[in-house]
């Protein structure tokens, strides 16, 4: 189960898959421990100043146990709220991640909703954004750090951030993850009982445990 | 009143009033819940290398109930420290805005002092930056997002950021704050009741409660 | 002691010395109080796409009570993690500070174990970075902000950020400290007791403890 482990053993499984997963960008401004389920896109785009744009309202189309995905680029308003927090999580919502910004956080972290974005901010995105896609492949990121989201694609998240692990790829990822977590537990337990870290690695293979990344994000 | 709701709502009311109020930048470090207050301005400059310049001595001008604005702009050394903010406090200051930085953050955090600011760092601002200006016009921010804070105009700040509220807007914005919490009150006792949330926002006009932005800060 | 004061004192104490040995970057994601200790120094270095590169196996020869200090640049990928901080914890290490990334960053809280860094993220340093130098000078930071930590370097943090006094300059930045923290404490009893904060500074020389800086980071 990735919901067992954190980002990090994600992340690993990811690089040992040769898959680009992890999210630059969004960090946990609420909640706690980590968060897993598929994503639920959207994608906004700006509007010209002048021209009326409604709020979006997808959040009724959201299943339970989806993670919403929220595209809104490099925008300096917000796209999410403590009314949307508190609707989401009555629906049983299991987080949102926004490349972007959120309001009302005071709120958010009263109800303990796992929320990730790159700030808080309170400007609305009414009238500034609209909602341009739903349940279509989305970009997060900028440059070298650009990564597409699909909808169904598996999102894991903790403090450390958000990870991608897309569709296709979940059984794979998920056995390096049972993989990974097992050689670290074994690791931890040879030094808990007094061992030296380098020898407990060796021993247990931690620097085999990912190869080559195919791009260079160092 | 503008104190029994936050920046969220106080933002759709300065977009209704066509003002852009939003303070890009200082974030919350210290204290809970919504703040407001007029504000204390004051503007740093730096000086040159090799030049003396005392600290700031302000606080003993500002009065009870105000909320204090520090213009350092881009310095990279602080303006405000526990020495300040456990004197603000003792004398019933209501909080710090700072466009720059502050030290002493683990003190003033022990204190709950409402502060907010681009960051916490250590380095003085002693013999780097000095007193300018008290009780002007200040600007805060840069480029697109710079403001101009007078004496006597509102402040409104949260865990979101800070808002400003021109002093001769203040009776206008107060009652489009009311107008618009009670809405959005409105609609959440309709989502809470089980209704949808697209439905409970076209029944109580939720998107007329903002008109076209005259800027684009999208 | 350093340690019984926060950074903010040993900053002055720097500036009066004329040392620029403030860190900009790294700031507080764990832990709690003043960490003093002397620095262990760590420096990475990117390796080529597809050239594999163990993880950093260096722990095991910290000495107690020192701060590991690792200088990994601008790369958005970890160099350190909750198995190492779990062991540093049980050998009695200060705590850390990275001019870079951590993973783990829950599992660190958890032990609230102290560490400085630019942010938290997941993505592994294995196969991207490799351990160039051990218990060398290294360079954190970068421009105007580059600083260098040598071994034994005395490494003083709190929740404003991370500051390193040389060994060579200990004793006077330490004398300096003490003199500080007593003229802050006379201003203070001065204030706490109803005076007026200018009186109190101008009367205990609060402006006469630093002198002008060399460089000019404001």
């Amino acid at each position: 189960m990735l919901a067992a482990h954190g980002t990090a053993v994600v992340s690993d499984a990811l690089d040992l898959a040769g898959i680009d997963g992890q999210l630059w960008g969004p960090r946990r401004l609420s909640g706690h421990g980590p968060v897993v389920g598929p994503a639920f896109t959207v994608r906004f785009e700006r509007v010209e100043p002048g021209t009326p744009a409604a709020a979006a309202d997808f959040l009724d189309d959201v299943p339970s146990g989806a993670v919403v995905v929220l595209a809104a680029g490099s925008a300096t308003c917000t796209v999410w709220g403590d009314i949307l927090a508190e609707v989401a999580l009555a629906r049983g919502v299991a987080g949102t991640v926004i490349d972007g910004l959120c309001r009302d956080i005071d709120g958010i972290r009263e109800f303990d909703y796992s929320l990730w974005a790159h700030g808080a901010f309170m400007r609305s995105g009414k009238n500034r954004l609209r909602m341009a896609a739903v349940q279509q492949a989305v970009e997060l990121g900028r440059g070298e750090e650009s990564r597409t989201v699909r909808p169904g694609d598996i999102i894991c998240a903790d403090g450390s951030g958000v990870t991608v692990v897309p569709a296709a790829s979940l059984a794979e990822v998920a056995a390096s993850v049972d993989r990974i977590a097992a050689m670290e537990q074994q690791v931890l337990e040879e030094v808990r009982a007094g061992g030296r870290l380098r020898d407990a690695r060796k021993r247990h293979g931690y620097n085999l445990a990912a190869r080559q990344p195919t791009g260079n994000h160092a």
